[in-house]
């Protein structure tokens, strides 16, 4: 058992229970050995209140994920690492990308690893995406990322308030994705942000990005959908569409079917934290969480109808 | 004069005549040979109304000093890179953090200079003030960044349209003096910026900062200043306070003048530039350009009294 990752969620929530506790158990290599919640308790494990609480009287653990909302994240992460704990970071990795620079050399000086992940980045179809896309010509891409917030994200208030990020939460998950399909580095050239009148972060956003070669990439995000959500990046090339649908999870390149897989992400993500923490590196790409600091910066700001949760 | 860098400025606007034109007489090694301006022309030198005449009619040039509204320096920047020119960029250096991925691998890829200037970041006192605080334990920083937009922006329209940065445009010089002069890196905590009811840019913010020490960082911009500006960092250490004032001119040691310098910051930008390209190497520090767009990312917007110019 020398070799096992002993590791404690931070933050008992949505995504933690729904995604890091099944895929940690998945996991060969990694053991989930304590939570930390203020209020939720899981059943049959160590609980703790808050992470100087574990740190101080909870078990030997050598990582945390920190499935918090992000406003309390870079507290949380630099505490780990100043302990000696390697970290994995639930996206968005931040509120800030200044706050990111002290956690990487925090992470360096200590020999620990800080993992920034973008679960979309895992999802079955994205791979095989970015290898169909270098080989092929592309004019156009239209990102369509729509859901129901108050289907997908029940209960989660902070997601509207200040560093909540609002539809970027669920929009930064195209933006990973874009990135990592895309043969070259992309920009914002323009965006627009709905705010609702009564919220501190948008609901909607429209945005044009492009890339050094003038590639037109058009995106939509709104959490105002109802009925099915829409999770979808269609790439116009040369030789017809390629459609990446359900978050990545399927691939269509024309008429033809390429990959059509279940949900397996996070395991994957585990993998990689496994893999990364025995060889003692950090990955660390800011890349998408930049492109949404961007869209805020020069983004033109509309106010919307009120929203009530 | 094989060695003399042939320059164009594009934009003869304010910062081009008051700043560039003076500075670049003054550096050997450089000689302004054309300018670019749709609409100004200045005297006893050759003028084109942009920059694509200049690339296909104009004098031979080996660099352009990008003196434009920050909305339309990406795409000069991206042109003059393309036809194997050195590029000098006013601040900020964009627009958009993203946009300077691709500038910086295509001035990379063509051997060629990017360089992003910071001209707060040569103002005589900032290297002193850098020295002197490496030695002292900084309790607490105030920023004071407070002018009147009327006399110090007068007719740049542009500064409060989208992309414009507001009073960003010029709290980031204190943001380039900050990330300077202290030893570790910051971040942005939290942000409060105010939009006139009528613009697009923010008049005025209040920006809490801090580094991996917890470090307190306290900065005020505001473009509603009457009578004199102030451009102040004031740094409270162990040994008393250290004042940098004067935008970074003057510095005092407790009740001590260290530096009263006048202002010499674009000849010491210019020969920065010349040293760069004969050495073939690109400074493009995005770090003040992070923080302004963490602080939008971040920042609570509040609507305040329409501005009228």
């Amino acid at each position: 058992m020398g070799d096992l990752l002993r590791i404690a969620i931070v933050g008992y929530g949505e995504i933690a229970c729904r995604q890091h506790v099944p895929a940690i158990a998945k996991t060969s290599g990694v053991a989930l050995v304590a939570v930390v919640d203020p209020v939720k308790t899981p059943p049959g494990l160590p609980h703790f209140r808050d992470l100087q609480e574990l740190l101080r009287d909870g078990p030997e653990i050598d990582a945390v994920a920190l499935c918090t909302p992000p406003q309390v994240r870079h507290a949380q992460a630099a505490a780990a690492l100043a302990s000696g704990k390697h970290v994995l970071l639930e996206k968005p990795p931040g509120t800030t990308l200044s706050e990111l620079t002290p956690l990487i050399a925090a992470a360096q000086e200590a020999g620990r690893t800080l993992f920034a992940t973008w679960h979309s980045r895992y999802a079955a179809a994205v791979g095989p995406a970015r290898q169909l896309l270098a080989g092929r010509t592309i004019n156009k891409v239209t990102i369509i990322w729509k859901e129901d917030v108050r289907v997908w994200h029940p209960g989660q208030a902070w997601i509207f308030e200040v560093g909540g990020f609002g539809v970027f939460d669920p929009g930064i998950n195209a933006l990973s994705i874009l990135t990592e399909i895309l043969p070259r580095a992309v920009f914002i050239r323009s965006a627009a942000l709905d705010f609702p009148s009564n919220r501190e972060a948008p609901i909607a956003a429209e945005i044009e990005l492009s890339d050094a070669g003038g590639l037109p990439i058009h995106a939509e995000f709104d959490f105002r959908q109802t009925g099915s959500p829409s999770w979808d990046i269609l790439c116009e090339t040369e030789a017809g569409p390629v459609t990446l649908s359900k978050g990545g999870r399927q691939l269509r390149d024309g008429g033809r079917l390429v990959v059509d897989a279940p949900d397996e992400e996070y395991p994957a993500l585990y993998r990689r934290f496994v893999a990364l923490t025995s060889e003692g590196k950090s990955d660390v790409d800011l890349a998408p969480l930049r492109l949404v600091a961007d869209s805020f910066m020069l983004g033109r700001r509309r106010l919307v109808e009120a929203f009530e949760d």
